[in-house]
């Protein structure tokens, strides 16, 4: 058996940490004690090289990360840092790290996730995406990969583990809640429409529509990106309309941030002009004015329990494809009015 | 000479990602195209063994970071996302991935960082805080590894690549700024007394006050973590003394918005009040009420910065040690008034 840091510690009758210490030759440390702790090591023959696990177990005791586009655009979206935080929970548990590749166009991407698989560089991978048709996820089936998916498959949902938030229902609840409270024009603010999350909520919000008879017009239907950029052009284009939306469901808090900079600008009021209700819940909602009505969709959760279910995978390959489905909570603030109540006729 | 993936789109005819997609075997190319660059890449002798460029030229392509306490925590302020995303501009270009290693104590961190060096993980460190006696620096400083640091080191300045703003300066900017607007009982809140640039701001502010024939008062220098529970336990104290500020240079955002919350519950108002100011500029500062009068600190382009002297130093061994001094700016919004526009013996 190889001999660890603990037994070198335990010979050498001082903590651990003092030998970690002993290895950065930390001028803190007395030489007697240094002296001490290397005939501890000479003893035991253990060598600092932590790479030997790894190459002894084959394992890179890392898993991979990928985001959609780059980190530097990632980023700018509060969604993924809180998502890594609670990944980090969990890999820190096993002492693993966690590796990024950083790519920015879809084939760079994809670049990235080979050189992670076959450079041997990660256990397992989180995808913190899903697409429509992704390579990526082709790839990682036909090589037999561990990973788990941060959203839901389009298609094969069975044998894919995935983590996600009912978002079809969580849609069709927010539009509920708008037309409970008397709008009947409302606008669909979403992201790419090649990403599953957008297409699960637009058919929530259709649902919702049709159920209470109303009618579904593309024109309300707006695709942008997930950045305050993506919410002011939305707004922009829905303004411009013949009959302007009097309440809006909008897929992303950065994005309901742009649309009320963009309005206040217009000097047109939220809740007065137009109801705003937003997804995610990031901690600028409750900052911003007015307060965003907003879906908390337990971000941090999402990555907690992608991570637990990716570390069973990668521990156990005969471990079943999972689904874990996470909490979703409409949280209520100063973002909507009833449609009686607000202004008549201001656009 | 090693065939490329774009050699054998070349002999193909076809574009390299289609290259790509043919080694993912994905089922939108057809059998016919699949075969053509099969064998073109037979002929080229092509392998897609990511892993090969780097065991020739000992390069692991990617730099690590290191963080101050976990990812978990860290992540709760926006100051690491957005140094990411300034880090992962440049990495990219060099198709470069980030190492993150996810640490929470200190005993932890340095061994993940023994693991990254030892274990060939990384080519460079990117270390993402500087303090005091850092056994994670004296190790990197040990082995001649190549490495920077986002922050000035205590000592050894002219040795050690870093990239900071002038914090010494900015702090007492800001102390001036109050003492202008007529305030002489100004608190410092800042972070861990160990982290070097809270020993930088809180000797610019003590300048200031000095320059000024004003008292340098203990108890109103308060040490707390970056988070907004920091900013809620500082505030407390300094409410509770017999004297408390008039104004505060607080020094994090996060923090302030905890000061911002607490003086709300209890009713008090900023700025008339206590006037604020904070560091970071961070994108939920323009949205809090009031708006935050804060140092814009430039965080992406520390990040930027930082990888592009560790490139430099990777790929130059006889690099000479770089300082790197990134502009800062007093953003004035509404949370400072001058000392006669206040309240009179509210607090």
């Amino acid at each position: 058996m190889t001999a660890t840091i603990k037994d070198v510690a335990k010979l050498a009758n001082v903590a651990p940490s003092t030998v970690s210490r002993v290895i950065a030759n930390n001028p803190r440390i007395s030489e007697k004690t240094k002296r001490r702790v290397r005939e501890a090591m000479d003893h035991l023959g253990y060598h600092p090289n932590f790479n030997a696990r790894s190459l002894a177990n084959r394992s890179s005791q890392a898993i991979g990360l990928v985001l959609p586009g780059s980190a530097d655009k990632a980023f700018q979206n509060p969604f993924f840092p809180e998502v890594i935080r609670g990944i980090s929970t969990i890999v820190h548990e096993k002492e693993y790290a966690l590796y990024m590749s950083t790519g920015k166009t879809e084939e760079e991407i994809y670049d990235g996730v080979v050189r992670m698989v076959q450079g041997g560089r990660v256990d397992g991978i989180l995808l913190l995406y899903s697409s429509v048709d992704d390579q990526v996820m082709n790839y990682l089936i036909e090589k037999k990969f561990p990973f788990a998916l941060v959203g839901k498959p389009l298609k094969n949902e069975q044998s894919i583990t995935h983590i996600d938030n009912h978002n079809f229902q969580a849609s069709r609840d927010v539009a509920d809640y708008l037309i409970s409270l008397g709008h009947e024009k409302i606008g669909f603010v979403g992201g790419s429409s090649r990403l599953v999350v957008t297409i699960d909520r637009l058919l929530g919000y259709e649902k919702s529509l049709r159920s209470h008879q109303l009618p579904y017009r593309e024109d309300y239907i707006i695709h942008e990106e997930f950045l305050e950029k993506g919410g002011q052009e939305a707004i922009r284009k829905l303004l411009a309309l013949d009959e302007p939306p009097t309440a809006l469901l909008v897929m992303d808090d950065l994005m309901a941030f742009g649309v009320l900079r963009t309005l206040n600008e217009m000097q047109l009021s939220v809740p007065d002009d137009i109801s705003v209700v937003s997804f995610n819940n990031v901690m600028l909602a409750a900052f911003s004015t007015p307060g965003l009505t907003s879906v908390d969709i337990n971000i941090f959760q999402l990555g907690y329990e992608a991570a637990v279910c990716l570390m069973d995978l990668i521990s156990n390959p005969d471990q079943k494809p999972m689904r874990v489905a996470v909490p979703y909570r409409l949280i209520e603030r100063q973002s909507c009015k009833a449609k009686t109540a607000q202004k008549q006729g201001s656009i």
